[in-house]
């Protein structure tokens, strides 16, 4: 059956979502708070949007949590280096999720993804660029980095379950048992529902991350409650589902749904076709070096004491 | 503005879908032929389309010559080895197509595209597993292959001219006028109209490869006119534009084309934000590599002596 | 300054190093035996040393256990497929070594190395192209495969210390806590002594792996004893470090090794140069990927029942 | 037979090397010119060797023309760059060997060498990083640069024969037709003599390439002689020859060559195993990238008017 939801990992679209379905138009919803702001340097603008009862999870959709998105429109275009300004408020809005980041402590970052598919490389590309130093400092400890505080940074790219026949949260619950680090942050390739928002949109949830509908208990959710230590999610899309892009066509002023049938076989079997199917720019194999490179960028920036 | 046409490089799908828009369905146009057969060995189904006239270029909107679509739909999914049916079929037709490869000349492949582009890459991942022999024929003759006769067998991957500032008919000018190979082909990605098409289809025509319309004189053109040699282009369909998909669901029976006004500004924002996307396979990077093995394994087939 | 002893991962060279020092040249060592026989299907040389006490391993500088190396020369050149006759001799000696594997059980398997550094790569390739079941067996059971008896097989490439800061045996532990397999092998490129083993023999062992001089307690051994698993070590030589070849040259006759001072300074600036250097084939890149195709063949025929 | 002859693609080894064997150390050769100069911006070396005359080509064993060699020993560490101040050393001493590059011409860049084989590399991943303008130039004029002069500059990774069986001149020549370019230069790996000068020496000549020992016709030469326009070649030694390094052992201080016979047969047998082999660093496919993109940055800056 043909399905009306169009998918996002976005909470910022999903409240952009059930906003634009209301008929009060940008009338609040209970237990969800917006605040946005613009930031000029960087040319992005920020949306927090903060969950904070289970009524406005139902509402969005999305888990209770905190969830800030970066919208920067010069991200996903070329530059002379890597984006300096969009990684330093990436690296700023991290410090306010995650204070602890203040004072020394021991992070383990995850690339989640396949390195071998383009569009979802973009967590193991992040980690090849990061400054690790745990073993430095196991070795010869904070006198090899000349500094009195010295963040323990420990990374991490699982692969994925068809590669290695094993969920990703496994080996990351038995890292983490081993090497007992006090923060996870865990980066991912997301879907969007705007094509306008691909490569050009940086979500950071303290949610973590948790398949599918985010009801339930999950053997493969990485959150603090399965973990044990808090799981910092950053994002950012790299594809619309091709299902959801013919969807927001059906959404335009104009379109009238009432008379189209999308029970028919036709539209059925179209809609069939497009499963597994998912579109994306033309230049994503070097968009997504570029974007790797801001946020490995972003994360030594936030890591610096 | 909006444009109603559909992008497809399929001589095909530009086929039907003249036949489709025309009121007596399947009468024949003038100056094209079209022959169907299903081989069962390889499980393809075979269609000749002949533009024979002018006219008939004029109608299907490609130019006169002869195109030969093998439709495999096993071919996206993984194999054993790499397709051996579909690829002996396809060195077949390539045998129908040039009788001259039943004796001995020599032959330039160039594989066009970008090798860093996954959906692009297809021609030089051909070239990469092509077996050469002009160099050692030339340094050893044909006694190095103990046989009474040898292709000589080049190939070129050019890349493209973003990456090296030529037209790549500028190169394979140069590289044909110092090397003189009788017969070129060439291997490329194509954009396909129907996502069923993708990673599934080959085809094969003798009319080179024409940028753009398929009208006037173009300096990039790769043909027999511009070369000087006969020039055989092989293609696989790798993605669909996100625009064709959206105009294809407005093509379903039942969508209601006469209220829903293209040129209003909402949906003309929602094409202008598709163009520069593609729609693709999930598994794309995966796909492209297996293909490219069954097609260069069929050059290698039909090179045989 | 200068060290006499030449460095070398394989059983057969230490043993081999040994009996050359001797006077009384191929007289027995106490604790190790030593098989030798020639398959002529593989063209392959089996030589099966085994380290039985304290002594012995003394003697040869390796720990007590069986060692099994098969000297394929074909190997390291191009073949039609992937040498499937030297894939079967090493699946068969593979369950010589494991007698387990005749049964159904669950096995680990690590590919050891750094992916981008193209002679320490042998490991992750090889994973690359393995079967793996334990997500099928866990989500759909044995029908899936329609047999009675399926080995529950999942992989694991860790990366490198460098690269993640955490130590490979860390990864490891926690991964086997995690998912109990009960028995592990671990694919590792190694480091020969001689030119002519490059590339062209694999070693087996039931000692797993243990860094350094194999004395002492390491908290980086992969081996039973650490892990609580039986640990099967795969190598292949793929590099001769460059002081070792210059060493082997020191040993050849009419070699005045009492005249050749090595303690004076331009020659110790000699060997100090040649640390952090390695000898290997012109060929490597290509060698690599095709040796590690060997191994995977040969693991998945040996997973077969 | 055992050759006494150490391979070298650096005129300045060449020329040490010859010095060395002579009695009278360090007397002048004739015909060859010697500057010697320390940079202390950059921490390096510059020595400018100029050949003049006919003997002097025969006494170095490199035809006539003008050699620098860059010797930066930080090249080979990693940067918080991409070594700014050795690339525009190189920018510099480029503008003193190539005045016309000081107003405005055209410039064909070739990268030679194999892209799948580490060590060989290094000319195409210079081309990956290229500025290249010819496209923009021809297409919209210097207006899209906004400036009054600006260089055409295209690029071109050949590949080798093995992949593609044509001569790299072929190709070259071909292009050079086609395009016109007023200068070409050509970007390869060298082979070095002394490991300490491997990643950490840049050599630029306009000899141009001259494959094999400098003397005769050559249908494979890239020389100004062969293709019509001036060639300046740019190299960076990333190998040594596995049999140079031993080669170097035995002429240290006390190495008894008297009584060493290389004529033996077991002498004979460790020579021929060292050919095809080679010494490089263990970080080299780290170093690779990192020096390639130094010297394309160089370029880029020696472009800029």
């Amino acid at each position: 059956m043909y399905s009306s939801q169009i998918r996002t990992d976005l909470a910022l679209e999903a409240h952009e979502s059930v906003q634009t379905s209301n008929k009060d138009v940008h009338s609040p919803i209970h237990g969800v708070e917006v605040q946005e702001t613009y930031h000029k340097e960087s040319n992005t603008q920020i949306t927090r949007v903060f969950i904070t009862t289970k009524n406005g999870a139902k509402a969005i959709g999305k888990p209770m949590g905190r969830y800030i998105t970066i919208e920067a429109p010069d991200m996903a275009g070329p530059d002379e280096g890597y984006h300096r300004e969009i990684a330093a408020e990436l690296a700023h809005q991290l410090h306010y999720m995650v204070p602890a980041l203040k004072k020394e402590t021991s992070i383990l970052v995850v690339g989640l993804g396949n390195r071998d598919v383009t569009a979802d490389a973009l967590g193991p590309y992040v980690i090849d660029n990061l400054c690790i130093t745990r073993h430095i400092l196991r070795e010869y400890g904070k006198a090899a980095y000349n500094k009195k505080q010295v963040h323990s940074v420990s990374s991490l790219s699982p692969g994925v379950m068809a590669q290695n026949g094993m969920e990703t949260a496994e080996i990351i619950k038995g890292v983490i048992e081993q090497t007992k680090p006090k923060l996870m942050l865990v980066v991912d390739a997301l879907a969007a529902r705007n094509i306008r928002r691909l490569s050009s949109t940086i979500q950071l949830t303290d949610t973590g991350i948790l398949p599918g509908s985010g009801v339930g208990n999950h053997r493969n959710a990485l959150t603090e409650e399965s973990l044990g230590i808090p799981v910092i999610a950053i994002g950012v899309p790299t594809v619309v589902d091709a299902a959801t892009i013919v969807r927001s066509v059906m959404e335009l002023p104009g379109f009238p749904g009432d008379t189209f049938d999308t029970d028919k076989p036709e539209v059925q079997k179209t809609f069939h076709d497009l499963n597994n199917m998912y579109v994306t720019g033309k230049d994503i194999d070097e968009t997504i070096k570029r974007l790797s490179y801001t946020i490995s960028e972003a994360l030594n920036m936030a890591f610096e004491l």
